[in-house]
């Protein structure tokens, strides 16, 4: 567990490095899934203070098995997509600028060019509000089954990302810094999505063929991008 | 006093760190509640040359106390609204980029999302002009009454800022550290109001329910988020 | 002369520390007025090589006096705009994004809010464009004559800048700092004026009263700002 | 070819420098007419891991002659506009956020002023898409004979950079260095006809006398700017 907590550790900390946080806007979690046990950052801990050894470690019942301090308030919500998503190993939420706005706005960020289909199959899809019932019942634990239920029938491996309208970005990976990496990617792409359709209001999303060629020449048994 | 003096000095030195304010554009105080004094920028000093030892003692009748430098042309405002706000310790003025252009605007920026139900319950208001004849009479006076007015049947806690219509932001806190922390959070909202418009023109404000489930989390009795 | 040519040479090197300049897209001369001689930024230097013997000596005929280097491209707008304002000292041009941006779009800057009439009383203007005789028959020295043409009957001091359509701003002061310092603000106001517009695309400027309020308490008889 | 490696490598050091790149979104190449040997960033290494060992030399039949690395996933396009623009030493691809903007938006960067006429002689164009067969036929290398085709009856020189639909943009120069500097250009004028366009929507491009003026300033027998 150390190593992962050194892990997650180092994957917050480029949450500030990339100017994806404001103050302690955003968390970072890994999970061992042999030991079914996640790592998250602890609840409104300033950055520049933060060190490994303040990392909560949880269980996938959702108890404190490890940390002197509350886990994340988002914890229940981590935990959720954990459960749903047996392949990842890292989550991310952030409220970054761009892809907040995004959120905010209540839209999907259509796939308008290579950058976003290099990383994401498609529409980076924005999930409804919660009714007042599922927020006042349990918020954070049913802001991760919206989530999951959305995915039932899609591939959460092809598109590593979701808005939470009104809210913000959720991205995952198969480990804590895949997690952030395409948090960084979400945010480049939230950004030219924007600016593109100012540009050309009356813009479509890239061919559907070249969305193919660039998310299956980095991704599957073809891939050619890279070493 | 010397503490206070610190304090405010920190404080102050906080906004360019921030990317608040441009040359001399903003000013920092605290108040000692019991002394009835209050500490504040001294006018129109760069950041780059300010010193602990700079800063200006005043007290509630509008006298210089202690301090070599006149104080901050907006020393009136900040005056009038300790008076009025017994709660609270500290306020920024800054000409922020985002939070500026909403005020020259002549809008209030609606609550589009939980970053800033975090914080500011609700819609930030935007205050109307002074007259002629109020800013004549005593302009940085008057726009704090203003804003005292405004504020008169309202929660001055729950909605710690304002817009001055044509001019910029205030922002309050407990201390002076917390009143630059909501002008930190209210710049990032205006910003990401903005763009959230631009990105969905018919875009409204976040569901209420999610607004209450966001600013109760962080406040009151029944909070739960941080240690 | 040593003197200003290393105050000019210093006022160049702000350039880039204020993000104004991209490579060498800009210029700052500065003027001794007894001695009828302007120091000027050599033409497509480096910043980040420039050395204050780089800087170049010319007379009011437009004769280089001293210095080993080409003076700027823009050296003849330099020296009309120096006949014709003989209060100033220092004039900048720069490319910077968003004042030239409205350049680009034909369009003076409105005086939306207190920031600019800090220090620029009423709309910055936009001058038209030189025609193609003006252009081929003496470029450069013509911009001079244009920005003069429009001042005659203006007060160069109370608008300390101007916008060149299609090209970008020129600005002016006491000294090669004030210009620097003027060149600063109206990059900052050209961007807020822009997103106010977005904001509220039916924002009118701020009241005349106010304007003068901020105006004249920065400057003449009765300004109170600043020590 | 050390010597053009280190070259390439320090070329491709400035696109991080100059922000134009995320991750690993770029690569610069340069060429050795002579040698008929090009030289090129590899595929998705790091830029903070880079040296100037890890180039990958490259003959114009697309043989890799030299390096432990596979070469960019873009290197068949670099080969294709190095054998039909016989004047060029050196070829920048990136996804610079506001090229890439107007490369997803479909359109071509209008001249609307001085700084872009000062590096492009008229407005930036946006090639097609490529079709379905010629993705899957050969993508890359279909890139560059699109790029090749557009400028058969064109001046590559006094236009040296394109954008490619939905994807992003390529520039080229006499050298890495200068393929780079039209690179950082490019980006810069991108982002302010974007701002112009919204500041006014009616904007038409500059006079054709002031992009010639301008242009042939810096260009040609009859060059003034600079040493």
């Amino acid at each position: 567990m150390e190593e992962l907590k050194q892990q997650v550790y180092e994957a917050n900390m480029l949450l500030p490095k990339y100017k994806l946080v404001t103050f302690t806007w955003g968390n970072v979690s890994g999970i061992d899934r042999e030991k079914g046990l996640f790592v998250i950052k602890p609840s409104g801990v300033d950055y520049d203070k933060l060190t490994p050894e303040d990392m909560v470690v949880m269980d996938l019942e959702g108890n404190r098995v490890e940390g002197h301090y509350n886990p994340s308030s988002d914890t229940a919500t981590h935990l959720e997509i954990y459960k749903a998503f047996p392949k990842i190993g890292g989550i991310v939420h952030t409220h970054s600028s761009w892809a907040t706005s995004w959120a905010q706005a209540g839209r999907g960020i259509p796939c308008y060019g290579t950058t976003q289909a290099d990383y994401f199959y498609g529409e980076i899809p924005c999930v409804r509000n919660l009714t007042k019932e599922e927020i006042e019942e349990a918020y954070e634990k049913n802001t991760g089954l919206l989530i999951v239920d959305y995915f039932k029938d899609k591939d959460y491996i092809a598109m590593p990302g979701v808005l939470c309208k009104n809210h913000g970005p959720f991205t995952w990976g198969k480990d804590a810094f895949e997690a952030v990496h395409n948090a960084v990617v979400l945010e480049e792409v939230a950004k030219m999505a924007s600016r593109c359709e100012r540009i050309n209001p009356d813009v479509k999303p890239a061919p559907q063929e070249l969305q193919d060629k660039h998310y299956y020449r980095k991704h599957g048994a073809n891939a050619y991008y890279g070493q």
